[in-house]
């Protein structure tokens, strides 16, 4: 086996540069695709990327461009570190240039809005490849921290276990520790549906509750995560794990999450549109990952108390407060 | 049903009183007993605890005596809520004024040093009475946001569900919701591992270990508690619940947490002796419990790499940078 001697990771991003960093850390060839060539140049020239890792320097063994075909010409695997909303129009475009054969990795978090389509389906039906060609990566993997050298530890879920095992080699330095996982629908519901519960935590925080209110909102929302994610095939197991609890509690504790901060201008009563004004004119990954959730959920009939909650604050007007007392009130039962 | 209209809470330390707080909201008649006299008068006179809540205004229906005899006259559930290790002792002396049949209630959180045995087994033996008898509490209950009136869920685990059920009745006011369980076991466990958990948290904290690492650490410890918890009979879901994951998160993310501080000094390079002076003299629950958990895992075949790190950190002088090297450095495996 050659093993993963290039690798081309597409969207620059603070995710997709601290993990090209990661990989270029393991001694891989890497070749970073920045939409903007600007942001390339940067990278490629002056080894940083201002925008989104400002400070941290980038390895000499980690390349830019803003030329798809430049980025993916030769790669071992492809890894696709766009928004989960666009990535269908970014892989449609990329589709004639991906190497056949080679392994694509997914790092977005997302259920698609209106296919309610997890990312790896996506990535199959637009790339037109079989499933067990796609991996997927989650955990507990704040984008900054590891770009300083954290320890950090995360889950590369495979259907074919090889193809995890050659990531697992190309990923793991002395800061970064890979762990494989054959359960992709598991990981990718995890980490679409911590985003959720970190508004809901967000929200919480901003009203002021406490750590008990936050903890059991933690404890509760990955309860019926992974009650949905069983009724789609996914291995429980899966949310106790690096890829569900892991992921959740570093995105609900770290002021660098964005979805816990957006929750927080909610929580304090501002409106949708104040709290996206308040994060750069973005509205963060779980405001819309809240509906197309929610839906999935009806679709199997799962009961999301929390994630119906989060979408009736963000998209129907549904008070901060009222969402609180509905959540505390409901009927005591056995847990 | 008579129901419970009078309750004993013995033990006035900040979460002995919060619990009382909560029993008195939920419209009991509830009799705290305090050690010292000077701290029951004060609870009965002044309606504070002054060491343990300064500054909560305690409820009209909460009496206070430092005589047992009186507090437990008539009780129709008595709540133990006194340090792990000295509970034995305490339920020796207090044996026969025991109200016969009533059930026992235990907020202690550890497993005892020497026998390895749980609370409700220390309680089972010394008061002599059947197991469906015994009832845990335990949660992601920080007894300052308690006494505060913040929202708050727990679980009351009993193998006889009814009492659990009149305890669930006892304890539900609009800001505490109480949820039922018969794994008595796997609640204690929970309870027990967290405060470990918690030491090894704040040792990453004080080192000045990132979000990443410390997610990490939480989901590790509480698969390793989890492990160790179904061997000895629990069942695994109630590590996911409340009173497992819940209790640890809560535990983990608050700086009220004294395991969590204390660990804090030790990852700042701190002597055990030193994080004990910072702590007012006293160590930890964690610091104790390691011993006993790790003795269990030893007893029962279950590898604890969490716990035993920070046994070698507190009692055997291991330093935390080799403990947090050792953990990073595991051999890649499958999750």
């Amino acid at each position: 086996m050659r093993g993963l001697a290039k690798i081309a990771v597409l969207g620059a991003g603070s995710w997709g540069t601290a993990f090209a960093k990661v990989v270029a850390d393991a001694g891989r060839e890497v070749v970073l695709w920045a939409r903007r060539p600007e942001v390339a140049a940067a990278i490629r020239d002056r080894h940083e990327n201002a925008d989104y890792l400002p400070g941290v320097a980038l390895p000499e063994n980690l390349s830019a461009t803003s030329n798809a075909a430049a980025a993916l010409d030769g790669a071992d695997a492809v890894v696709l570190a766009v928004p989960s909303q666009t990535l269908r129009a970014n892989l449609a475009d990329w589709k004639p240039l991906l190497p056949p054969g080679r392994t694509l990795v997914s790092l977005a978090k997302g259920v698609e809005l209106g296919t309610l389509k997890r990312m790896s389906e996506v990535i199959a039906e637009v790339a037109a490849v079989p499933a067990e060609q796609i991996a997927v990566v989650s955990g507990p993997n704040l984008a900054r921290e590891i770009a300083q050298g954290e320890p950090t530890a995360t889950v590369i879920a495979c259907a074919d276990h090889e193809r995890a095992v050659e990531l697992q080699a190309a990923t793991s330095n002395d800061y970064f520790r890979s762990y494989t996982n054959t359960d992709v629908v598991g990981c990718e519901l995890g980490g679409a549906g911590k985003n959720v519960i970190a508004l809901a935590v967000g929200i919480a925080a901003g009203m002021g509750l406490g750590d008990n209110s936050r903890a059991s909102l933690i404890t509760r929302g990955l309860a019926e995560t992974a009650r949905l994610g069983a009724e789609l095939g996914a291995d429980p197991l899966t949310f106790a794990g690096l890829a569900g609890l892991g992921d959740l509690v570093a995105t609900c504790s770290s002021p660098l999450s964005r979805n816990r901060t957006f929750g927080e201008h909610l929580g304090r009563g501002e409106t949708l549109a104040q709290a996206e004004a308040a994060n750069h004119g973005q509205v963060a990954e779980g405001v819309k990952s809240c509906v197309s959730i929610c839906e999935l959920g009806e679709r199997h009939g799962v009961e999301l108390p929390i994630a119906d909650a989060v979408r009736r604050v963000c998209h129907e007007g549904y008070s901060a407060t009222a969402m609180a007392k509905e959540l505390i009130s409901r009927a005591p039962k056995p847990e």
